[in-house]
């Protein structure tokens, strides 16, 4: 058996596919952000990204930074241990009731990711649910899936924010079966919203309970930064809100809100939970820090707003093919994996411009595209620059323009 | 269909089970561990730890704790996203360098804890290899059985540390058929040593690849802090070392070291890697420093040798049932968990010693324990309270001595 082969062939196959990754080395540098240094073979430049997830640029926010360093300096850089045995660190408690009550909760847990909290919740409630039935929105994101799949339990595929198609699925199951819906706020590829008051009513009709992603909303929508489901007034009608605290809240962590008896449940059950050091401290005091500024300041989710209109603006008239879009994800339509690469390379060779190329399977083939997510600390002199950089790309690899 | 009851049940199972977890709200402040301050509901006090896997203290240390704040203040708190999309920051690079390196390994890969560097890794590599089996040590860690479930493939367990059952099982599977043994080099519960030689023996014998979780043992074993591996000489004969920066580098996140084509296939490929936030740059930053020192720094390592000795020395010599363990985890037995949550309770309550009990299933029904973790910071002083303290508990709840 030769094992080096076949994993080398598991790389050549992504290669062919055209979508082996190359990650570019940045050191983003406080104070300077959307600027970074990029790291490459032939030495550092000066880049401008155009790509980040932290979205507000929180993580760059004084207030986050100091809540950051302070918590290592007090409590030092490590938890120590699981949050049983010796890891349950003050800010952890603090940080659970901050984000319950953002959510309008009885209670909050954390986890080590967004990603884990999904793996871990949705698996986990399905477990205890007697015969659940979990119906997941298409395009939900990696992180559910692999929650419905370690669930083991049956499932049911809707069609990308179809209630005609949810409803159809939710009434050919039996009545008293345990129901779970799962599905997204903010759709990050494509930045459409999910309709989480139909699928709310929809839920009461059927006897269904609901979890919502809100991973790319939660600190960018509502009075609050509670998310999409807060601005819409339905946050109570939501069973499970979860989110992150490594895009808009500009940290790393992941967490769920809910009643009282679902978090115990979800906290003595899940292997994903129990069994792994809880977050550092610098992590949790950073993200208690930049939750409570978001809570109370509402420029940052203003101020992105208005960047992300007036670069949707701006790419129309430029006729650059944005893609329609009502959230702050401004995706721009390449249409072809090898062209999208060159795009995003040629943007960040030779106009220091990084926008990571998204390819399949992250979007259908044929949707290729470049996602940019414009935020409250790109200004006019940068957006000029990205306008006319995408201009001169779109022209030099005769790329499609708007329709 | 009754949710909220149904999460209640859930919970209330746990609790009839006697293994229902209240975590210790405790704040552990730089430059006082192995003290720290609890928070209960009636006030706060200072306590000792004597459960932290932060075992050497690392978590505290100036230039952890400098290189953690370092990078928050340069970098700032959070990546700011995935690996492939803008959150490669430059400490990633090095601190896998410096990962590749300790183990001597080509590349080394970063995920956000041990837990998700196990579950991702063995399963990733698992469904890259066709027809694989997976060889599971039956007390392997929840994490690696999440990995071995996840991968979906054919799965043998074999007895703990029985080699001649290995062998068996190995032979019983086709010559040509991948196989992966996945073990571990320190047990945490009981704190006895994998036989890595034989089993990479064996693993040549039958043509299998070895993948080794090294979680309990890195920064502790070995002349640089490698690991078990690195002391026995064998690190060259591990196909896979798996670490986390959690535990005696006093940190968070976790990683896996390799060859090169293993490493580009699992980075290729699994999701737990790929659509996640990754690490922050205080746990990055900390990290690298804690890895550095640890490997020029023997003293760490010495000293939690001593203490261990002396703390398994001086229960033996006050007749308390002192498990048997070659490692630095002295587990002392108790063997029922309702006096063991008893004698964990009046520990801290009345002598203000903070070690968690271990009840099933994270060890067997009838091997309740305590598992105390001697660490450097851990003085003789703290040490005489510990013993005279557990030996008034023992006489207190009639528990058995040693035999
Ligand atoms: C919709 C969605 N959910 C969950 C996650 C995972 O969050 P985290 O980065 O905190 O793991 C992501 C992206 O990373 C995401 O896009
Ligand atoms: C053997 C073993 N592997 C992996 C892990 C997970 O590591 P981490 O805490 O970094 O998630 C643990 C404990 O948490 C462990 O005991």
């Amino acid at each position: 058996m030769d094992y080096q082969s076949c994993f080398a062939a598991a790389v050549t196959r992504v290669k062919a596919e055209g979508r082996y990754r190359v990650f570019a080395d940045l050191a983003r540098r406080v104070g300077t952000f959307p600027m970074a240094v990029h790291h490459t073979p032939s030495g550092t430049r000066e880049i401008t990204i155009w790509c980040s997830n932290d979205y507000l640029g929180m993580g760059h926010h004084p207030a986050v930074v100091d809540g950051a360093t302070e918590a290592v300096r007090t409590y030092g850089a490590g938890a120590g241990g699981t949050r049983n045995i010796s890891g349950t660190t003050h800010l952890h408690v603090l940080l659970e009731q901050e984000l319950a009550s953002l959510h309008g909760k009885d209670a909050a847990l954390l986890f080590t990711s967004g990603f884990v909290a999904n793996e871990a919740a949705i698996s986990t409630i399905a477990r205890i649910l007697p015969g659940c039935v979990i119906f997941s929105d298409e395009l939900n994101h990696a992180s559910m899936i692999a929650g419905v799949r370690n669930a083991g339990c049956e499932k049911k595929i809707f069609r990308h924010n179809d209630l005609a198609h949810l409803e159809e699925l939710l009434r050919s199951v039996a009545p008293e079966r345990p129901k779970l819906i799962a599905f997204e706020s903010v759709y990050s590829m494509d930045g459409d919203f999910g309709p989480i008051r139909e699928i709310c009513d929809l839920a009461d009709r059927y006897g269904a309970i609901t979890y919502l992603d809100e991973v790319h909303a939660v600190g960018m929508y509502g009075p609050h930064g509670a998310g999409v489901a807060e601005r819409d007034g339905v946050m109570d009608r939501v069973t499970v809100i979860q989110g992150t605290l490594a895009k808009a809240f500009g940290c790393m962590g992941g967490y769920i809100a809910a009643s009282d008896a679902l978090i115990d449940a979800v906290r003595s059950h899940a292997p994903g939970f129990i069994f792994t050091t809880s977050l550092a401290p610098a992590v949790a005091g950073g993200a208690l820090a930049s939750v409570r500024h978001l809570r109370a300041s509402q420029a940052e989710r203003d101020r992105q707003q208005e960047r992300a209109a007036m670069l949707k603006a701006r790419l129309h008239a430029a006729g650059l093919p944005v893609m329609p879009s009502s959230s702050h994800i401004v995706p721009v339509l390449v249409g072809d994996p090898v062209r999208c690469k060159q795009a995003s390379d040629l943007l960040l060779d030779e106009f220091a411009i990084y926008i990571q190329p998204i390819n399949f399977p992250t979007v259908p083939r044929g949707t290729e595209r470049l996602r940019i997510t414009p935020g409250p600390l790109h200004d006019d002199a940068a957006m000029d620059r990205l306008v006319e950089a995408l201009l001169e790309v779109w022209g030099r690899l005769a790329l499609q323009k708007a329709a």
